[in-house]
C-alpha cells in the first residue's frame, strides 16, 4: 500500500498536484479525543505556499473540510477521520499537458521509466510537495493527542545556505537541560514564519535565502527534530524499532536525502567510552545522564528526549538553464524552467516534519501500549 | 509484526542471543530458484566471529540447516524457506542469569523499560548482534537471485578509527566511471578479511583497531554501499519508496545510527544548480549524466547505481569502568563489562547491509513488477 | 486498518451513515485503464436506495465526484482514486441525536460495548449499510479492468422469503454447461430491478417481499454468485488463498452470516467418490470436468467458474414490537421502530457482492502474477 | 505473506508434507506467560495421526522443540516462539519423485497451473494436512493465553456420515443454557478419541466410518465450535470484523468449504422478527436475550457465546478408481490412489478449528484492547 502508512493509527494520502482535490483518510484514532479545528488550521499554515518572498506564489488556501470521523462537536468517534482540501487553483483545461522534458533533480524520469509516460506528470502529480499538505493535517491531528499525553514535538531549521541556528539543547538530559530545551521549543511555538529558535539566525536566513533566489538557484537545509515527555519502553527490537519507523516516516517526505538520530554520524569516529549513555538516579528513577542515544536503544526509548536530524535536497526547480533529453524526439537540450518556486523546501518541510514524527509516535504508543509492571498472568 | 519484514518477499526472524537456536523464514521466493549452499556459507562466513583477534571469541560455526522449501536439489519451490542455525554455544544452565546492571549503550535500560524485567536479557537476548546471522542468510539467498538478473551488491568499510577507505566511483554514470566501480566490487569479493576496496586501508585500519582494543576501548565505522545493475522505473513514490525501504532495513541492524543516500547531507548545504544531475544520452537513451541523486529519485530508481553511507554506533562493551545503576538496589554504581568482545561491529556488519539491501531491492522487484512499455488496455 | 482491504489492489473506505460525505480511497491500480464513468454509475444504481416500494427511501444520488487519480481523459495513472459521494440527506442538525434503545439485529449494543457511547450511533454509524456504496464503486472499477481480461462475475437473489432462483450452472464445465451459464449472466444484465436469473422468480419474489412488508417484517435472502473467465493457476496456500480473503471480503458486507464454495456445507455429508471433481482433456488441455470445488483447490483456482454462495441475514428494522433496553435507565422496554426500511437486503446487496469479489480477484491477480511457464532462473 | 497469519499476533508457518522439518514462529504474545508444555503436548495429540484405524498410519511423533522465545522456566520473553516438529518419516530419497497424474479433489492440479511443475509435490508438499501440526501447536498456545483470561473454546464433530452430534446450546443466553454449555465444553475435554458431545454419537460415528472405510470411500463432516466467556466489545466493522478474521483463519485449514454464524445460512429464509436477539436485563446489565447473531454484531462481540460451524469436504485420497489425466502424457487416464489415508479429515481438525479460532480471538484482544470506559482526553 505506498500510499498508506502506519501500523495501528494509519493514514492514506490521495491526490496529485492538480488533481480536483487532494486529501487523506486517518484511521484507528482512540474516540472522544476533540479536535481543535482552529489550531490545527494554524498549524497548517506554517506549510501552506505564498506567504513569504522565496515561496511558491501558487496561492492554494489550505483550507479543508472534514469528511467524516468527528461528531458535530469535532470529537473522534472511532470511525476514520477523511480531510479534504479542494485544488481551487487546479487547472483541469490542460491537466494532460505534460513537459516532455525531463526536469533534472526532480521525479519526471523515473516516474516516466516506471509509468512509461501514463502517470499525471502535470506539475508534479503524485510526487508534488502539495502531498505534505494532508499528511501536515494529519500529523497536526496526532500532535494534539499526543499533547493530551504531555509530549510535545518541535523542529526547526538547523542551518540553510551556510546559515547554522543554534541547536537543541537535548543530548543533556540533566533538569537545566530540560528547562533550556524548553525554552527551545517555546521559541518555535511563537509565530515566526522562518522556524529558527535563534531570531537572529532566521534573520540572517532570510537575507541568505534571498540573495540565492537573485541568483535563480534553490538551496538545501537540515532540519532537526525533537520530541519530549515520549515515555521510556515504547517501540521494538528488529524492524519496529523507532528509528525504522521514523526514517520510513522521514524519507516519505519529497527531497529528504539523509537521517541521523542523537550523536549520528559522528558516531562512525566515536569511542565506545565517549558514546555510551552512562544511567544515574534523577528524581529516584534510573535515568540516562546524557543523550548521544537521541533517546532511543534497541529501537526502543529510553525516556530522554527523541532527537533526530535530516537533510533537505534543494528545490529542483531553479530559473538557471540545465542539460536534460527531449523523450520524444531522444535528443539532448537546455531547460530552462519558468515560474516562481521555493528557494529552500526545508523552510515550509519543518510542520510536515514535526507532523509525521506525531503520526509515528502516536502509532508506536498504540502499536505498544505500556505492558503492565505486575505480570498479569502470574499467581 | 516486528521481526517480519518485506512486502511480497518476507523475513521472519526469531531467536535470542542464548536461545536453543536461531533462524528465519523467507517467503515469497519465485520458484525455480537453485541456492548455491555453498556459496550461501561462503558469504556468511565474512560476518561470523572468531576470525580476527579484536572479534568476539564466541565460536559459534553459524553452519545452517534448510528445514523446508528447497527440493533435494536445492530449488525453490514456492514454499517458504526455514533455516536455522543451532546456538551451540548457548548456556542453558544459566539461561535466565541476569546482570542487574544496566549496560551503557545496550537496550537493558530501554527493554526494561518496556518488559519490566520478563524480557530475556541474557547475552543481549532479542537485541543480540548473533540475530544478524540469519539475516545475513536471508541476504545471501535474495543476492544469489539477484545476480541471476545482473545486479550486483558491495559494502565497505568506508572509515573507522580515522582511517579511510577509498569511496565508490558511483557518482558519475560514465561508462570509465562503470568500470572503475566494478573493480571496486571486485576488490571487496576477492576474500579479504576485512572489506575495504583500498587494500593499504585494511591494513591500516587493522593497525588502529588493534590500538583501540588494547586502551579497553571500542569505535564506530561507517559503511558505503552501492547496487549496480538495478533497472530504472521500480519503487514508489509516498510510503513505500526505495529510501524509506532501505533505510527501514538498515535501521533494523543494531547499532546504526544513520543513513544518507546519494550526496546525502551535503545536500543540505547544496545549492540546485550543483545537486540537480542532468540528464543525457548514453547507448541511445536518456539516463542522468551524474548520481547525486544515489539512484533514486521520487522514491523511484533512475538506473544509476543505488548508493548509500551508514552510520554505526561503537561497540557498547568496552572494558573501561562506566558510570550505571543497578536496579535491584536503585543505587548507582561503577560497572566493568569482563570478557572479549568486538572492536567495531562496522567490519562484521558489512555483509548484513548487502543483505538487508538485496533483501529490499528484490522484494521492491517482486512488489513493483515492470509495467508493459504498451498498455495493455488500450485497443 | 480495520478501514483498509486487499494486498496489492487496496479500498480504504470512509464515511458514517450521516457524516458530511462518504468514499474511498483505491490505489494500486495498473496505470492506463480508462474508466468507463457512466457504466460505473449505472452498475451502482442497481445498489442505490429509492427504487422500489421496499426500499429505503432515503434518496441519496449515489452520484460520485472523481477527486484523483484519473486524468482528464478517465484513464488511471497509477495514483490513487478517490471516490466521494456527499451525504446530500445528512442532518446534521440532529447529527448527535442517538437513541438510548439498543435496536435489536444492529450493532448498537457491540458498539456501544466497544466504545462505550462515543461512537457515532446516528443512522447506524459506520455499520450503516450506506458504507456499501463506496465498495460498490470500487468494485465496479474492478470489474471494468477484469472484463478487459475477459472475467466476468455475476451474482443473483439465489432465493428469498420462500422462492428459489434458478441456480447457476456451473458445476458442470462443459461447454453445453459454459453456454448456459453465458446465458444466466447475461439474463442478470439485462437491467431488471431485481436480479433474479428466472424472470418468473423475480415476479414471485416482488409480491413476496410486498407481503412481508405489509405485515411490518423483514426477511433474509441468499445471494449466489460466479465468476467466469479467470484463469487456474492463482492464489495461494494457507492463509493467503482464495476462499481465505473472499470470505474476508464478503463477511465485511453488513449482514452476511454464512459462506460457501462451490458444493459448499454439503460437503459435510458428501462421499470422496462424489465430491472428487474426476480431470478431462478438453480442448486438448487438462481440466476438471465437474465443478463441486467452486473453482478452487488448495486456495488456488482452477480455471473452472468460481462458485459461492452467500446468506444475508434479514434486515433488523422491523415495525413489528420488540424487547429492548435503555441503556440510560437500565431498564427493559418495549422497542418499536419508526421510519421505512429495506425488506431484503440480499436484493441491493447483489452488486456489492459482484463488486467485492472483483476486488478481491483484481487483487489476487496483481498479488500473484502468473509465474513464466519456463523458468526464467534455468540455463 | 501467505504463509503468515494476523495482525498484532502473528504466526508464521513453514514446511512441507516432507521437508526436512516442519515448524512456525509465533510472534507479539504478551510477556510472562507460563506455557504447560505438557498441556500443549496433550492438546496437540488429539489432531497427531495414527491413533485410529481410519486415521493415516504415518506415524509422526508431532513431537516438538521450542527453539525459542521462552525462558528455562518455559515462560515468553516478548521474542518470538519458534516451534519445530522433525519429519521424522520424511523420505529424504524420494523426496522429488512426483506423480505425473493429477489426483482429483487435491490441489495438484491448481499448483501445477500456479508453479507448471516447479513446486513440490511430494505428499501433498505445501497444501499436506501436515501443516496443520504446527498451526495446532500455535493455537494451543493461545488457548493457554485465553484461559487466564476466563475465555474458553471447544469444538466437536457435529455430523459425519450421516450421524449428528448433539448440538451446542449456545442459542440462548440464559444462565441454565450456559451451564448446560460449560458441561458440553466440558464433556468434550475427557480425553475421548472422538471428539462429540453425546458419547453414544460418538460410538455410530466411529462404526459408520469403519463401514465407509471398507468401501474404499471417505466422508466429509460438519466441525461446530464455540468459545464462551469472551468480553463484548472486541472487533472492529467493516475488513477487520470477527466474522471476517475468524472466516479467513478457517478457510486456512485444508478442506474447508463453507463456514456459518449464528442461525448460520437460515437467515437467508428468517424473517427479522425471528432473527433478531431482543436484550434484557441480566446480572444488573443489559444482554441480549438469544443468539442467533453468534455473538457476533457488526464484527464486534456480544458477549454471548461465540458459535459458528464449518463443512469439511471428503479427504480426496480414496481407494475407488478416479478419472484423471496424466499431463506427461497428457492422456485421460484411470488412477487407483493407494496407502491408507484419513477417512474423516473432519475428526482430526478439530483441535485445528479451536487453536485458529483461539489465535483469531487473541489476537483480536491485543489488536482491539478494551477502550477506558472513562474518555481519557475528556477533563
Amino acid at each position: 500500500m505506498p500510499s498508506s502508512f502506519g501500523t495501528t493509527l494509519t493514514v492514506t494520502v490521495f491526490g496529485q498536484s492538480h488533481s480536483e482535490a487532494i486529501g487523506c483518510v486517518i484511521d484507528g484514532l482512540p474516540s472522544g479525543l476533540t479536535i481543535d479545528q482552529d489550531a490545527l488550521a494554524t498549524f497548517s499554515v506554517r506549510r501552506a505556499p505564498g506567504r513569504m518572498p522565496w515561496d511558491t506564489p501558487r496561492l492554494e488556501s489550505d483550507s479543508f473540510r472534514v469528511l467524516s470521523g468527528l461528531t458535530s462537536k469535532s470529537v473522534t468517534c472511532g470511525a476514520p477521520i477523511a480531510l479534504l482540501i479542494e485544488n481551487s487553483d487546479a487547472r483541469s483545461s490542460d491537466y494532460d499537458r505534460t513537459n516532455s522534458v525531463f526536469r533534472p533533480g526532480h521525479a519526471d524520469f523515473s516516474a516516466w521509466k516506471k509509468w512509461h509516460g501514463r502517470q499525471d506528470a502535470y506539475g508534479g502529480g503524485q510526487f508534488s510537495g502539495r502531498l505534505t499538505a494532508p499528511l501536515c493535517l494529519a500529523g497536526g491531528i496526532a500532535l494534539q493527542a499526543l499533547e493530551h499525553q504531555g509530549i510535545q514535538i518541535a523542529a526547526h531549521v538547523q542551518s540553510a545556505a551556510g546559515i547554522a541556528d543554534e541547536p537543541f539543547d537535548a543530548f543533556s538530559n540533566n533538569s537545566q537541560a530540560q528547562v533550556h530545551l524548553e525554552h527551545q521549543i517555546a521559541a518555535l511555538h511563537d509565530g515566526r514564519i522562518i522556524s529558527t529558535i535563534n531570531q537572529e539566525a532566521g534573520e540572517k536566513l532570510t537575507a541568505a535565502l534571498m540573495e540565492i533566489r537573485a541568483e535563480g538557484d534553490t538551496t538545501g537545509g537540515l532540519v532537526e527534530c525533537v520530541a519530549t515527555g515520549f515515555p521510556a519502553g515504547v517501540g521494538s527490537p528488529l524492524f519496529d524499532g523507532l528509528e525504522s519507523r521514523i526514517s520510513q516516516a522521514i524519507f516519505s517526505i519529497p527531497a529528504v536525502k539523509g537521517i541521523e538520530f542523537g550523536l549520528g554520524f559522528r558516531v562512525s569516529e566515536a569511542r565506545g567510552s565517549f558514546n555510551n549513555d552512562p544511567y544515574e538516579i534523577r528524581n529516584g528513577q534510573p535515568q540516562p545522564a546524557t543523550n548521544n542515544a537521541g533517546g532511543i536503544l534497541g529501537g526502543i526509548s529510553t525516556g530522554a528526549p527523541l532527537l533526530f536530524s535530516c537533510a533537505f535536497k534543494p528545490v529542483p526547480s531553479i530559473s538557471l538553464p540545465q542539460q536534460s533529453v527531449d523523450y520524444t524526439s531522444n535528443e539532448e537540450i537546455t531547460l530552462q524552467v519558468h515560474g516562481r518556486h521555493d528557494t529552500c523546501v526545508a523552510l515550509r518541510a519543518v510542520p510536515v516534519v514535526e507532523g509525521m514524527t506525531a503520526l509515528v509516535l502516536l502509532d508506536a504508543l498504540l502499536s505498544y501500549p505500556a505492558e503492565p509492571k505486575r505480570n498479569p498472568y502470574e499467581e
